[in-house]
């Protein structure tokens, strides 16, 4: 079998050519002398339109099987197209109908379905016009990334997805286990006893592979993860997944500004190449579900990001003429309003957040000399919030252990994260950021489930 | 800070520029008036020479520390070197020590390691030589696999990694649980209460992405998933792993010739990318590790790939001259001594062999007008074994679902996989493979454990 894309064919097809296309008919138009049938194919948000004379053969019986979802193979001529929108269209020599799809069971007739029932016919939703563009530009988002790293030499690093430990205190996480729920073997003093089960200890599903990614740092200068991480969190927000995908750069020899530089490079990058690779889909978003994703987007990657660092930020928040709902007080975390303030009002461009007090920052990052701050970053855009959270490392032993000891961390446990700093350590970088968070900014889309073809969340997972 | 990599500067450095690189000494050799210190950064296998005159301030306290496994920052003047198997060597004009490594504990000293005691660090075991080389092709075959599908327009999808059931029965599978396991709720029967788990029901990590990629090739065309996979087997063997990353193309309007193409494109074209992009890699394992890497890799760029039926290959292997341990009987699977004798002895060539018996295959596989026998396929390559398993799926609602009786399986369970062939259903096919298999018999590593970062197999989930 061959395969035309219909994408291909619309950009690229002249009259006179002949083409054979495979797809699903979007919609049908019957006339007298012949019929219309909107043909997609997953390629392109655009159909391709066929012209269906009645003099092909079982013309009616072909016809009565072309319904909404039914599948064919169209051959024939392109011819200009007459009608408005549309340059070419396809003069039918021979259609084979391979599946059809009944008009009375069907569920994705022509009318306007609600994202909410969408997401109960996951398995059919990437047939619509919304999830079509979504799955595009998550992959070409997903290329971007592994290409903006690949040329600049990153290694991708598989970071494991079972751990043993909880060692960033992300969240809490699900327990992986090969025992039967039924009859969990109990140790002499009555505890669970995990040495029997798969790993021999308590395992989890990871939520980050920066602490291994640190490890590939350490070895290959400059490496990036992409994978699923996980929460547990019984948290039913349109922002929240069990399961999602995350990527994380670490730099060995990068410093805070370095890490800022490559974040800043890194979205510009990304935001540029999906407008460049999927037009159609970005105009869509633009015009159906939010207006201001194409601005945001050129906001993205013309402007030079604002820097500043938290006591500055919080000087800024206490100057501004605005009444916030949570308090403003060097120490305390800024808030969605704040963020909000500072990206979309005072600068109205992306704004780096650096040097947070040590009190609300992980154990990991970088003490400064001030002792009361470290060197951690947050990138605000308008629109979005904080999109990426990064941060230098701390490199020196003493001080690492010393941080873990006052937060009761068990070193034991991170005896191969502490041997980074004994063995060779050096000044190292880098930051996270959620996969379908970016999505979900980049598209507009206002439920994060509608940005992962099949969502993982409390009491939901089918498919 | 810069970054001048060391790949970059041993392959396009000319005397007389001036360079700064960082990285991790290996050697250090010391002479009266100067010393020679191998620097690596991870780039490449390949060290940097660097001299370092005893007019260096502060020298010999620096040489003291410049111990194996110590970072460093030196900037200097490249001159061509006078030693044997080098282009250029950096003459030191500062050097900046970051982080020693005390030789008295550090354990990656000069002298060879085994490999299993390299896995109980795995932590600095990418430091060496051949992890190093391991980790670089590791990525190189990465990025050959989304360039080859980005290419052809194939979207990346993110299958789910936490699933409901067992689809496709391939094995035994960890559970994913929120409960906490010393006080697992039941329900009134005393069997325990899944629906207040987290999900409401019982979850486990996927086997294959595969059912869900076909959803996504219903709207796409061509998909692929790249991502971890997780089998609770309890083998300690040199090829199984408990989490590994799998690649699943799934092809719209594709049988199995159109698969079978697919995949022998896809093996050459990784095959060769790693070649070409890690070339003193590749070297290095057909030198050290295994002398025939070089010669397969070759073998499948540059033949076509014979291609015949399981009945044929039964046929074959009754005549053959040899003596098989297993027996050979149309209906038995074929094992691994019958798959190296038709691919390594017979046709000396990686061969594809299809159409399989019915009973030792999968139930989505399409069953042929025989019924005897279903459109499956597997690769076979010489010295690797089986690399590559496909099939054309069964795409007609009334087969497929006798075939699932005849199997014992729950159909309302898999409701939306049956959907897929009631509304608009297609011929479509799809293979999947095993990366770090694929990795394993690319470099030639005798043990899966090697060629993953931090393996996860009975009783060992640490880092």
């Amino acid at each position: 079998m061959t395969n035309q894309r219909i994408a291909a064919i619309l950009r690229g097809g002249e009259p006179e050519e002949t083409v054979t296309v495979q797809g699903w008919v979007r919609t049908k138009r019957e006339l007298k002398e012949f019929a219309f049938v909107e043909v997609n194919d997953g390629s392109a948000m655009a159909n391709l339109q066929v012209v269906i004379n009645a003099d092909l053969p079982d013309f009616e019986n072909v016809l009565k099987q072309l319904n909404t979802g039914a599948s064919l193979e169209v051959s024939g001529v392109l011819v200009a197209s007459p009608a408005k929108g549309q340059r070419i269209e396809l003069k039918a020599s021979a259609v084979q109908v391979y599946g059809d799809a009944d008009p009375q069971t069907y569920p994705l007739q022509k009318k306007r379905h609600s994202l909410e029932f969408l997401r109960t016919i996951a398995h059919l939703r990437p047939r619509t016009n919304t999830h079509g563009a979504v799955f595009r530009v998550r992959n070409a988002c997903s290329a971007a990334i592994h290409q903006f790293f690949q040329e600049r030499g990153f290694l991708w690093v598989h970071t494991p997805i079972i751990a043993a430990s909880d060692c960033e205190g992300a969240g809490e996480m699900f327990a992986v286990t090969n025992f039967d729920l039924k009859n969990i073997p109990r140790n002499d003093s009555q505890e669970v006893d995990y040495a029997k089960d798969f790993f021999g200890k308590r395992a989890y599903l990871t939520v980050s592979g920066q602490l291994e990614a640190e490890i590939m740092a350490m070895a290959f200068g400059n490496v990036y993860t992409f994978g699923p991480t996980f929460r547990a969190e019984n948290s039913n927000t349109s922002r929240h997944l069990a399961e999602f995908w995350m990527i994380e750069p670490e730099m060995a020899f990068c410093d805070l500004q370095g890490d800022m530089d490559l974040a800043e490079a890194f979205l510009k990058y990304i935001f540029k190449y999906v407008l460049d690779h999927c037009p159609e889909d970005m105009e869509f978003f633009n015009e159906r579900i939010d207006q201001t994703v194409l601005a945001t987007a050129e906001n993205i990657i013309n402007n030079q990001f604002e820097r500043i660092t938290y006591t500055e930020a919080i000087a800024l928040l206490e100057k501004a003429d605005k009444k916030f709902e949570f308090p403003v007080n060097w120490g305390l975390d800024l808030q969605s309003e704040h963020e909000r303030y500072l990206a979309e009002e005072l600068f109205q461009k992306p704004t780096i957040v650096s040097d947070y007090p040590v009190g609300i920052k992980a154990f990991y990052m970088r003490l400064n000399d001030d002792e009361k701050t470290v060197r951690a970053m947050d990138i605000l855009a308008p629109k979005l919030g904080e999109i990426i959270g990064g941060s230098q490392r701390e490199e020196r032993l003493d001080v690492l252990q010393k941080r873990m000891e006052a937060q009761g961390m068990n070193q034991e446990e991170l005896w191969w994260y502490l041997d980074l700093r004994r063995y060779g350590t050096v000044p190292h970088a880098g930051f996270g950021l959620g996969f379908e968070r970016l999505v979900q900014f980049m598209t507009g889309m206002g439920n994060i489930r509608d940005v992962i073809p099949f969502p993982r969340a409390p009491l939901s997972i089918d498919f």
